[in-house]
């Protein structure tokens, strides 16, 4: 039993952030961690899955375009088993930076789970820890499986992304269920190392919560590289057995039959709310099953905070981390900037990536608003052209009005670094006027940018 | 004979850049041009230099990475007759762009050398054209050798990069001289493709224009790569023989000779302001030889405006388009905002990539500026470390008192995207704080953006 003023019930990007900034701030801090420090998005997400898509990245490059560039390759090996390797390494490092950073800023790590008890306390195991100021739930998410229609993950032919970064060999065949981010970034890896990848995805398109012009290049492009998507698409049944799974699977008014060795559940994750005590405590859940929290991120439990992927949406690693500063502070007695959850940026790492900010094109017109659209294709970009990276584009939706940057929408290479001085701009009201002020540097992708705010414009330059 | 709002004399990214933007606003206009559109950036700079360092990355990855990344190739051969064909391609494609650009925007290309004549006029060949309201010098810069200690160029075995970007193979053995942006990216394109390098300059360090820590950081990456680097070297003599040169290099006390393949010279290049009839229209020079501008690119000569490499420095494509676009403007009666020109965005493209922005922390010293530094290692990112690109920082210096961005320096594989948030904050004068406040997306090498400035105010998260 021991005392802290804040105990963080989670040691994921949004936990361990917050505890760093509230050590920061002068206060003690404890984190309660059940696995391994970095959550989901250091041990089994973002980071070992950017890893393998660059595995993905290099095998075809060295596959398809080395020799374009005068690099001339032997018989080509591909081992999926070196990649994951690699994979867990950075993934192994950067949960140990996690570790090394707790210790740097003195913050307690407590191994085990977590349970709210009322009056600010935390138990684990036979321990009951107190908090003097507060108690920040950061818990996360865990994988599903769709157990209705028989594709509960059993880990060896139904298996989610947690086995999927531990595979040592990729499969022959891979269907997997739900093209958003994360099935959209394995479709990409396994596709690379020679799997014979379909990739359902129940919505009309994929890439569903990106604008229909990012999610329509993406879909060409797969094609292209021999990846099956099939949009629209129902799961009718589910045949599990040893060797594989059969699939009957409704597309386009056609039912087909789809036999995998695997199949790869990347439909939506559940929410880590379950066992912890929270009803006893007095935190009450939404009706979507996420915890409910006024803006300042508080539950409605006295002291006891809440965020990252079970505050609610986005589910996303930044988001949670950013929710963790800011609740620090606010626990400190500071007065942080409230968050800006309309300019959360978002980011699928497939090549090419796809990056975004704020409104779709289709949720403006579902808002009716009066905007002008800038859009600059990378066939026209000199650095694209000089990597041979020209699929993709940016697209620029300001508002007709007053050229306030209603969304920015980017695929290329190097999208997910693009973004950012789109959301540096939007985060302070800039206009595309005054991304376009800013000199670009000659020959970048950024270019394209200041290409596209200059279209919404009607004064573009190179196209 | 015929007359145009606008004649513009050189066709590369200053001039042809001008010319479009006087199209859009209802001018007639013309480009003389007497060689390849696009001029040196397009032919023979920017463009062809990036598609062969493209090639050069993926050398390197091939013969170092790409088996830890799970792909493995049987015997590498390194063709650089076929990277430079690609390199071919990629320029003359964009040479045919620009073509494209005039013809849509009905701007008439006149081919052959022009002369300004008294009265807004230009002489091209036997025919005089005139301009009703400005005629606009873009003439840009050419090559040049070092003919005082015998290193005239002679196109075979002293070259220069308008030689070296058409090389049917890699010389064994190569000198640089000349550490800049231009000798620093040769130095990575030729080691990568097999060459024993010595980079060569004069100054105490290589990119002498970067922060030393830039520098630094390149020339440790470069040693380990085995490039030799000698700062602070004075050619003191050449021997120029047919199949090779012998120099003989001073450098930290030491005089060493160096017998090479060739010599590729990149120290500073000639401004093309002869033979213009730049006299006799009253256009004047100033001490260092470019073109006398006011602030707004007006020559001494009545509607004679200059702008690019002959207008004065930086010597980059990007100002020189973006006095084009102000130049165009100011012609059509427009006010268009000043060029800030402590704004814009340097890069040298070897790997990892240097980008920067205002001040360096030297110049900061001198200034004698209250300042303070926020960096952040690459080695703490994410993103980084799942690509095994950790060479590298992000360093951003901020005014102690008002937080105002005075410089910012990025070595990473990136570097050249990354730059722009910073370009659009302190283009609008943004403060760090209001960097860090637009979420960054993880995982991104840009995060380390938003570290750099967090170290800047105390509360680096990372590291």
């Amino acid at each position: 039993m021991a005392t802290f003023d804040v105990i963080v019930i989670g040691g994921g990007p949004g936990g361990y952030v917050c505890a760093i900034r509230a050590a920061q701030l002068g206060l003690t801090a404890a984190v309660v961690e059940r696995d391994k420090l970095g959550g989901v998005c250091v041990n089994v997400g973002c980071i070992p899955s950017k890893a393998l898509l660059h595995s993905a990245y290099v095998a075809n490059l060295v596959n398809h375009d080395a020799k374009d560039f005068g690099v001339e390759v032997g018989g080509v090996t591909l081992n999926f088993g070196t990649a994951m390797k690699h994979s867990r390494q950075v993934a192994d490092q950067n949960s140990k930076g996690v570790e090394f950073l707790m210790k740097k800023n003195k913050i307690t790590v407590i191994k085990g789970e977590g349970t709210l008890v009322p009056g600010r306390k935390v138990k684990v195991g036979t321990e009951t820890h107190s908090a003097t100021k507060a108690v920040v739930i950061a818990t996360g998410t865990r994988v599903k499986g769709i157990p209705q229609i028989g594709l509960e993950i059993n880990k060896t032919t139904v298996i989610s992304s947690d086995e999927a970064l531990f595979l040592e060999q990729a499969p022959k065949t891979l269907a997997i269920v739900g093209a958003g981010a994360v099935g959209t970034e394995f479709a990409d890896i396994f596709n690379a190392f020679g799997a014979k990848v379909t990739l359902i995805e129940a919505l009309p398109r994929m890439l569903p919560v990106e604008d229909a012009d990012s999610s329509a290049a993406i879909a060409r492009s797969f094609k292209k590289r021999g990846i099956d998507v099939l949009v629209g698409a129902k799961v009718k049944s589910a045949t599990v057995g040893n060797a594989g799974v059969t699939l009957e699977v409704e597309s386009g008014g056609k039912t087909q039959i789809i036999e995998v060795e695997k199949v790869l559940m990347a439909a939506g994750r559940a929410l880590n709310t379950q066992n912890l005590g929270l009803e006893a405590a007095g935190v009450q859940l939404d009706q979507r099953g996420f915890v409910k929290v006024g803006p300042d991120l508080r539950t409605t439990a006295d002291g006891v905070y809440c965020i990252g992927d079970v505050a609610g949406p986005p589910m996303l690693a930044h988001k949670g981390s950013r929710e963790g500063l800011v609740v620090a502070e606010t626990i400190a007695g500071k007065k942080p900037h409230a968050i800006r959850y309309d300019n959360v940026p978002s980011v699928t790492y497939c090549h090419p990536e796809v990056a975004s900010i704020g409104l779709t094109e289709d949720q403006c017109k579902e808002k009716k608003l009066d905007y002008v659209v800038g859009k600059f294709a990378l066939t026209a970009n000199g650095r694209a052209r000089a990597t041979n990276e020209t699929e993709g584009f940016v697209k620029i939706i300001k508002d007709k009005k007053y050229g306030e940057i209603l969304g920015a929408h980017i695929v290329a290479s190097h999208a997910s670094e693009m973004i950012h001085e789109l959301a540096v701009a939007r985060e302070n009201e800039y206009t595309v006027e005054e991304v376009d002020l800013a000199i670009h540097a000659h020959p970048t992708l950024s270019e394209a940018v200041a290409e596209a705010a200059l279209d919404s414009l009607g004064r573009m330059i190179h196209a």
